[in-house]
């Protein structure tokens, strides 16, 4: 009976020892995976600052300004989308890390609007532009993802990389807004570039397309982040090499920008299906967004400029409006058991949220002034 | 009885099965950790040499010497000061990783303090600035958070992010090296950027920006590391969107250096309390750092230039002096139970320290030579 | 007899829930070193567009085509490589991740080829010198390092960091190349660089110089992650101030080439041995190759050209393939116990089916035109 006891006292004894050894292994390891998350927060960090700025630095007389306008826009982001989640208004992330990259994607959300009215906002426009749009990207979010008003069942709809409520969000909100801010005398004066600001602006492009995958499994659980980085590789390589071929069939000569921004269309296509697709799919759907953005560069945007009457900068619509639509579409071939109204239905509100406050914010903005000529860095900076 | 015992057997055969499985998690774990804490490291890396480097770019007639002056600097400070921590010479690290680390925050102080005479070295007396810091560094070092001494409590001095004895410190020794590097002709001579220069000079400042947070919780624990690095952001935010509207306010127009370099102020002052400050504080922090650094631009330089009869290049004072300072006065606000007099007594050594060191070492650098004309490029290499 | 049971069923219950959350913490570590790997996989995609896209971009003349070029190889030789992984042909890699890391190697050893010919292939040969490289590339690395015909044992030969079955692979594949591709005319033609491509080229050399240590320790077990890559960097940090001096010392001015490129030789030589050596030794290694590599440049490189009538516009022998054979050779002195006829025999092997599958290759990227001036962006980029 004695010895039955001790053992079960040495028993009792080990067992403590392992509980609280794995247990402690298991709250490290929690640790441990958020900070593996706070290194892709960095990366997404490099993209909206050095990426997206300098992707827009293609404009050789505004390079400043549009350096600023990024530093400024993040910076007014960021604190804000934060502020809303740790407020819990539409919705709260569940942990800090969490949080930041959530405010991170409404950050490129609005960089992305940003490039539409390029060249024609005032630095303090771009600040109204920021504490404007997060409140209606954080509105569209939580419809879509958090089953706001009850529309979207929760977590049917298949975006994780953000094709739709990211990038297609922003490019029509974009849109939304140059309805307004642009004004007719602009619409015959070309943008120019030059030797430098061309290398500028592809710098900026590698920079995105290299920290894409981090963009894209952010929120990715451990396990499935080498298949969904490779699937966003391989998008992007599919969409570069599409890009060169379109652009040479398309216009007889490459086009520096069409490379530095088509390359990145599989980026954008492949968000909804990141995680979702196979290789193969990957692969496609990378190939079809890079010819359809570069069509979009090379045939649409005229048309389209001339039926809006408006300015698209920097092609956002080519870049991230449609590659981000149809990746949103693609979902619906390739998830099996997809809830396809619902994707559609997401897709379609999204664009309806994102026209309707973009055009609204346009019209706010524009009591801030509307240019004639194009923002050139001399009016508010010392050269 | 023999029952009992094939029970005691299985038990102990599952007990040791447990050992070896959960010890080996953890020994497992502790590497992982270690690995994150490199991922940080590479990081810091990416600001010394492409952040530091190209800030530096921003006179147009030595972006050549600014960056060789940059790897120059940094091949010198790494080694040395790995030499001196696996020497045990005034402290040790614990590990490998925390080893190159602390090399990193030295190569950072050393470069933040070569700010101060840029345009005034060859790229021989660069070398020998860096083999004379780092010495002066790691005492201060040793001092401040070794109990060396036994001036400092051990652990004591708030100062986590290094705001006082990397940046603080790096600012004050570059103010000692310049009274005597400056000649009276050089102070009418006006440095000259043009647009290109400009922009690397951004791309530099968007880098530092950007891996702010991994150099602020390089050594922290993975348990609050989300929680800092958040801190780190709201900061910078707060100070990029202060110098805005002090750089518009203070000089009518905006000035891109006054964006590239004060937008930075955020993440040097919340340094020391980045670990400590809630969101609110981490938000005003950054805010003031980056109005006190733009007002430094815009207004004191100028006078302290007459005043030490020195020019301070790439006005590091305002960067990194005073909002390094401003970050470790602050700790006395915000942080509960500091110990305030070792607090102040730690800022106080390290201004004593530095400017002593600083200015001796700026005297035998001169016996290298002094400069009446600013440096160019033509002058030292093959264009 | 019933409360023994009932510790035996207490027993099993708690040795159950100790058992699956141990193998529960031993699953997700496994996951989460994967995922300290994607990010390793990263930074060499960084290494990859920003750092050999920038490298290449010194000659003013072609910035876009540089560039653009660095894009389509890279998205031609990622796909091709994953595909030939996972058809099993020529060896496979265990997990998704280490056939991305794989195939990152064969890309990086593809853009180091391609610097050879650089400025004298359109776009359309680059496409076509990736999809005839990769095979070449695998089918070396088949026999070097998976017991390909049976010539070296498996894991015999020591090139952890690629510097022989990487670099000098590379390198002299490209030396093959440009036997055929170099016109008689060119070799009159000097290339010319400016400020501006000088500045992009040293920002590239930073970006490979940084992320130098996440490319050699990519595959390297956690545990030994810090020890390997702390000797890359004392291997960089050598052979930057050898270059330094070197350069000095053999040309009397600085060459800003030198510095951009053979910096970088200490993370090619160190490659080999980067996880064995001792700190001493990798620094000893990196002081070595940039002294070499800069000699290569300062000397070597003209009589080499006259020699086989071929222009090696970026140098790429001087920077990846003396400093990588080195490297190999290396091991032999430090590495104990290392089978010196395997690792000599690979060596060679790696020289012969590098020289005569890049000679071959030339022929037939001939085939699609020879140039007699060198390349200009104007030529295929819309300006």
């Amino acid at each position: 009976m004695n010895k039955t006891k001790s053992h079960i006292r040495l028993f009792l004894t080990l067992a403590s020892i392992f509980l609280f050894v794995s247990i402690g292994n298991a709250t490290e390891l929690g640790h441990v995976v958020e900070v593996q998350k706070y290194n892709r927060a960095i990366h997404i960090m490099a993209m909206l600052l050095a990426g997206f700025g300098f992707l827009m630095v293609f404009v050789k007389k505004y390079g400043r300004s549009a350096v600023t306008a990024t530093y400024l826009l993040v910076s007014v982001a960021l604190p804000l989308y934060i502020l809303k989640d740790s407020l819990g208004i539409l919705g709260g992330s569940g942990s800090e890390i969490d949080s930041l990259i959530l405010a991170e994607f409404a950050a490129a959300s609005l960089l992305i609007c940003a490039g539409a009215p390029l060249g024609r906002l005032k630095m303090g426009q771009y600040i109204l532009l920021g504490l404007l749009f997060v409140p209606c990207y954080a509105f569209n979010e939580w419809i879509i993802l958090d089953h706001g008003f009850g529309l979207i069942a929760h977590g049917s709809f298949v975006d994780m990389g953000g094709s739709v409520v990211i990038h297609a969000f922003g490019a029509i909100f974009g849109l939304g807004v140059i309805m307004t801010m642009t004004t007719p005398k602009e619409i015959d004066i070309p943008i120019e570039a030059d030797d430098t600001s061309d290398r500028f602006s592809l710098l900026g492009s590698m920079i995105l397309w290299l920290f894409w995958p981090s963009f894209c499994s952010a929120l990715v659980a451990p396990e499935l982040i080498p298949h969904t980085a490779i699937n966003v590789i391989l998008a992007l390589c599919g969409a570069t090499i599409a890009t060169y071929f379109a652009s040479i069939y398309l216009r007889g000569k490459i086009d520096a920008a069409d490379i530095a921004n088509a390359a990145l269309a599989g980026g954008v296509a492949i968000g909804s299906t990141c995680d979702l697709a196979s290789w193969p799919q990957a692969f496609a759907i990378g190939i079809i967004a890079g010819g359809l953005s570069t069509f979009g560069f090379a045939v649409l945007q005229g048309k389209v400029e001339k039926l809006i009457k408006g300015i698209d900068t920097c092609g956002v619509m080519n870049l991230h409006g449609l590659p981000g639509l149809f990746g949103g579409l693609a979902a619906i071939f390739i998830v099996d058991g997809i809830n396809k109204g619902n994707q559609l239905a997401g897709i379609g509100i999204t664009i309806l949220v994102a026209i309707i406050t973009g055009f609204v914010t346009g019209k706010i903005i524009a009591l801030l002034g509307r240019r004639t000529a194009p923002y050139d860095d001399a009016e508010e900076f010392e050269l």
